[in-house]
């Protein structure tokens, strides 16, 4: 039997902390089930007290049925000399309703003398008072012991009595945090242990990663006792960051004989890395450890040579058990099966030996070389392999559209777009105005269609994303636009990329409206009204 | 005293196994400089054996005077039932000519039998002779013992006997290698503690990072006794990297008290790293160690607060001591005192009470609020600064623009933009294309204003981000812009935010001009060009 690590990602909280990261409530929804389906313990998803949206994400995500994990809401304790029950901050916690809070409070001296500017014993106090308010309010709490690791350097009783007070008002878990990330693995292990042979609730470890060993201190705590991993799911947080879960899972799990997530879902770990970053905009780097795009890739002639004879010359791990793929040469087919097992779906004859699979597989790489991504785009992945198969026919085709923006002195930008399109051999041309270009296009383009498409009506975009691939040439870089598309009962993805903006989001929109109509003339559904002409298969 | 750690630099050779990175003869050339400025002990540039390329790098980079390093050249063991005299790659390592030579050689039995597919025996012999060889040409050898942990871990004997071999032959010092970047730190200790107490010579480290665990194991095998560290400078390498040295060093050297380079070279530390990436064509990561552009980025308002009462709160060494800066995020997280800082630098006597600052944090909050976003843009930050406080005047105004894009059936989208701009009472018109309609606006726009500045021909664009912030209204959402725009010497970033992402473009393109044209005045650098006109200031 394996023992269970409890896997804690902040992600939605301490992630939301890194420069340039920004969520809005639907992303953070997204993320959570994304978390929840990969298997983690609990899920840190936003602080009430000190931001007004995250109590909008805490109303609307209780409508989603979470499997594996536990959301929990994260705050301070109260404030000095304030009894908990009139501190807001404490009130918000409680009216975000989730199972588990966690709570921060100082364990370094100089911390509580320098920045609360308050006694010793109030700061005693506040930890006590604020755990034993929530505990006594049915929850679970976890006390993040901030600083703990420099306090203890500092004065080791203080730092001890604050996580005393923590657990004599019921907290579940000391999470020991090295705030600042200056710790260094031999340090955390002697503090870690004199901890967890001290206390016999369960003892979490949370790091920052200012000396690059956020991931290194987390797993040599665990070896000394730590149960509970707190870090954010690629590593982005405050300054340099948190431990990096993507990371740490696989670690425990796949290397040191833990239990971290259910043994089904280690696969989807680099799913999960990725999916992530694209909603946050996040730029994974391709050396990133487990889940990066570089993290199988051989270069060196020996290592090529090396990993091909014995895999494990050069693979601490086999990459396909956490779902990343070997990289050695262009030739080297990276992920034929997965494109034998999409081609096989729309035809079952084709194997992965099948010459088509090959043939799918170069042209996928060439449009990834052009900035395509299809992994959260399988809307237009399907357009594209009925395509390769010659299983497609378009339902409309574009003669021409102009898009015009413009502003002045007087007038605020405004964006129009006129476009022509052709179904069989009726052609209609119209126009419209939008909040941007896009916008304009987009509707542009479902006021020609719907003429003969009636239930493109049902139809609105409810996600567009830009993302500038290529840094070098600034403006004339590459730019991947992924739109999602809903009709009411499911919704669709689709991607275009392209050195201007306007025809990337051309090509995604496109297949959007192609995507819609091959469903309804799956089902049946789909009605062309229109003078002399008869219903297109 | 402090004890010594030789700081063994390989982004030359093992880093240039990265994927995407490739370095011309001098790029190479380059680096050594650097590196050497920096006071590194040992820069090992190339594999002679393997790359004929790095020939001539030996012969060119003799004529580079080194104050600090001793370059390496680096090879493999001799080839089985070959001798070393015949062997060509040895002899290619002869003809590079460096003192120092770094010998490669298998410390696993498994890889010996199944990669090298030769006797261990045999394998013994081949490190034996390479080593004894160089040696007895008078050149200092350093033993990479190739997967030696890997291999103590299946056969402690033989990788024991794999470094007696190099010792008995009279190397130098014996590294260490987690060659498949697999080992965490306690293992690391365990085992390094064992080699250093059997040998008396110098023992070295070399990780990799394929577990995020590289900078971790490299120190803990310092503090069991090794005193060489090898690494990349940024820590690019094979796979997921190499230990990185701009975090190793300053960990060594700042926090556990060895020195590792000149203590008046440290405050280079970032700089060198930005340098080297700028010449790999590497995209440093912002959240990277120590040398990132977020490294000491502070977002939370209650970390902004501590900061500011107490620096270690959340820095645990001073940014200026590496050359980085602190920098202070304003977000809807970030509090008074961050914006108070702010005015203060611009007008000295505005304090954290002055009613402009409560004003400007409202402010700041509307435009965050509509998407706004001044964390990463601080050139947008300061002149929105300077206009709350009244001390801006624009350098030209616009009187309008128009964007037009195109597409058919027959034509590739097109973008063009035609503008007008006024300067003073001087107004011009022109038109550009591009690819994109930012592109060409951008390019109208400077081609109209170097007209009257000319020092704009200076700047270009670098990067250029755009991120859909509100989801729910589709391509109706709002857009922010984020530009980064250099002039040859600074580098600064603007942002712009609007449900039109050609506004938000035009903002952060208007922003960017004027800030360039506002450090131009300042600098007295500003120049206006037109017949009739003066100085603007």
């Amino acid at each position: 039997m394996k023992q269970q690590i409890e896997i804690f990602d902040s992600t939605l909280r301490d992630g939301a902390q890194a420069e340039g990261i920004y969520f809005s409530v639907d992303d953070k929804l997204n993320i959570v089930k994304k978390l929840d389906q990969l298997g983690v313990a609990y899920i840190e998803a936003g602080n009430p007290g000190s931001n007004p949206k995250d109590l909008e994400f805490f109303e609307r995500v209780r409508s989603i049925e979470l499997r594996h994990a536990r959301l929990v809401a994260f705050g301070s304790t109260r404030r000095k000399n304030t009894p908990v029950q009139e501190d807001k901050n404490c009130t918000a916690l409680i009216n975000a309703d989730t199972d588990v809070i966690s709570i921060f409070g100082k364990c370094c001296d100089l911390q509580v003398t320098e920045v609360l500017q308050t006694t010793l014993e109030e700061n005693l106090s506040m930890i006590y008072d604020t755990v034993y308010y929530f505990v006594s309010h049915g929850k679970t709490v976890f006390f993040d012991a901030e600083h703990f690791y420099d306090g203890y350097k500092r004065n080791p009783e203080y730092a001890m009595k604050a996580l005393q007070a923590a657990a004599d008002a019921g907290a579940a878990c000391l999470v020991l945090c090295d705030t600042n990330g200056g710790c260094f693995p031999n340090a955390i292990a002697e503090m870690t242990t004199v901890v967890c042979k001290k206390f016999t609730i369960a003892v979490g470890i949370h790091c920052h990663n200012d000396m690059g060993c956020a991931v290194a201190n987390s797993i040599q705590a665990v070896q000394c006792g730590a149960v509970q991993v707190q870090g954010t799911y690629i590593g982005f947080g405050e300054r340099c960051g948190n431990t990096n879960l993507s990371t740490v899972i696989p670690a425990l799990q796949l290397k040191l004989g833990y239990a971290c997530i259910p043994e089904n879902k280690v696969k989807l770990i680099t799913h999960t890395a990725r999916y992530i970053a694209e909603i946050a905009n996040y730029i994974l780097p391709a050396s990133t450890p487990i889940v990066g795009k570089s993290a199988f890739a051989h270069k060196g002639g020996m290592h090529v040579d090396g990993v091909q004879k014995l895999r494990r010359s050069f693979e601490n791990i086999p990459p396909e058990s956490v779902g990343n793929v070997r990289n050695i040469l262009l030739s080297e087919v990276a992920g034929r099966t997965a494109v034998a097992n999409k081609l096989a779906q729309l035809d079952p004859t084709i194997t992965r030996n099948s010459p088509v699979t090959q043939e799918v597989l170069e042209s996928l790489k060439e449009l990834e070389h052009k900035g395509y991504q299809f992994e959260s785009a399988q809307a237009s992945l399907e357009i594209f392999l009925l395509k390769k198969l010659g299983m497609f026919t378009p339902f409309f085709e574009l003669e021409n559209f102009r898009i015009i923006g413009e502003q002045s002195r007087q007038y605020k930008q405004s964006s129009s777009a006129m476009i022509k399109v052709r179904v069989g051999d009726m052609s209609e041309i119209t126009a419209a105005e939008g909040e941007g270009p896009v916008h304009a296009l987009d509707r542009a383009l479902r006021k020609a269609l719907e003429i003969f498409y009636p239930t493109l009506a049902q139809t609105r975009l409810i996600d567009f994303k830009v993302r500038v691939i290529e840094q070098r040439a600034a403006t004339a870089s590459i730019v991947r636009v992924l739109i999602e598309t809903t009709d009411g009962t499911s919704v669709w993805t689709t991607v275009g990329a392209s050195a201007d903006i306007i025809e990337a989001s051309w090509y995604a929109l496109a297949d959007s409206v192609e995507y819609k109509l091959l469903q309804d003339s799956r089902n049946g559904n789909l009605k062309l009204q229109s003078i002399g002409m008869n219903e297109i298969e």
